[in-house]
């Protein structure tokens, strides 16, 4: 059974696709730069808990200008979330593609009020697999897991864990009624990729947000 | 900016892709019902207790004679766990791939022993997006979704709702600690996919494990 054929037609094209994907995340890059925006990519599976940090993160910075994109396959759910704040946010729907790709932020871009804005947090599709290979333009990259989702991860999907600059554990509240290792989820992160800090955090209780929102400063401030 | 470039060349060779792997998938349908073998494709996002629910159903079904396949992105951390139990299983990574396909059902056929199995039980990548696109040449499909995840997901996630046939909600032990609508989530998934049962289950507790059990055995009479 030639099962080589379905893997070997397929690597020139992605290969291709990533080439004009990189191209635009160029592009989006140097425009947001010029705005003197700051773009955080936050990316992680389904139910993480991410549109909910959004919004506590959108309550504890009310000092900054900010302004969502949101990624999903399909509805404005989250977006109609965000929009209750007053937050510049935009919807982007995938129409079945599993992550976000740059010629969408593109699009986004062009939706939101670029110049007055100090920071746009992107919400990625819900997957922990394909949104790490599409660079978007963004500054930084932050992945999130959940204390449901359990400490093993890393070992399961270790290319997002060795892409970001930040990994935050969402959902802290429920620690007390899971499994969830924080020192092991912690070493088994450190092993893929030394150098990103692991913020332990719940968005309900407010339990490390102060982390959380230092780390977004830090990111404003270093330019 | 040409953002058509990457999403046209892309259509093509999906199709040509997925020509290829229904015509593996067919072929193993027809090895599987040869050997008398039922198989269930088990989709869900990471974390959603995919693993955990395989142990429960090995411990509850140990009057049938079962298999499981295994697919990560990465380690057999999975696969180390149900060898614990004694049944057959064997790991599939797909270094990268965001979900199983057919011919990796393939070489996972070639490695169980299909004469002596009911029941194949295939746990896909975690992944709530790109596994369902892929027939691997199953039975039946069930769809996952953790209480953590929260009852929204249909919004989001639409196409695995409409192509599975019966829906399971897992960790119904934390119904407590968390804000997840069943009778919501229940409504949501029937306006995508109104024949598919919705079942609330723990694995932990063992609520729900019999109706869970009572459907599988159904799906090994109905031949």
């Amino acid at each position: 059974m030639s099962d080589n054929t379905p893997q070997s037609s397929r690597v020139p094209v992605v290969e291709q696709l990533l080439t004009a994907n990189e191209e635009v995340a160029a592009d989006n890059r140097a425009q947001f730069k010029s705005h003197g925006t700051k773009v955080v990519n936050i990316m992680a599976s389904p139910g993480a808990g991410k549109t909910t940090l959004l919004m506590a993160t959108i309550a504890a910075m009310s000092h900054r200008k900010l302004g969502v994109i949101e990624g999903d396959v399909a509805s404005q759910v989250d977006a109609d979330k965000i929009a209750t704040t007053g937050t510049p946010v935009v919807q982007i729907n995938t129409g079945g593609a599993c992550h976000l790709d740059a010629p969408m932020i593109r699009r986004g871009m062009q939706v939101l009020p670029l110049e007055d804005l100090e920071l746009v947090l992107v919400e990625n599709v819900g997957n922990l697999i394909c949104p790490v290979s599409f660079d978007l333009g963004q500054d930084v990259n932050v992945g999130l897991i959940s204390v449901p989702e359990g400490h093993d991860k890393p070992y399961k999907y270790p290319a997002i864990f060795e892409a970001v600059d930040l990994v935050v554990v969402t959902k802290a509240d429920l620690l007390p009624y899971l499994d969830f290792e924080v020192d092991t989820f912690r070493e088994l992160v450190h092993g893929l990729n030394p150098k990103a800090p692991v913020l332990v955090v719940s968005a309900k209780t407010g339990e490390g947000m102060a982390d959380w929102i230092a780390w977004l400063e830090e990111q404003l401030v270093d330019e």
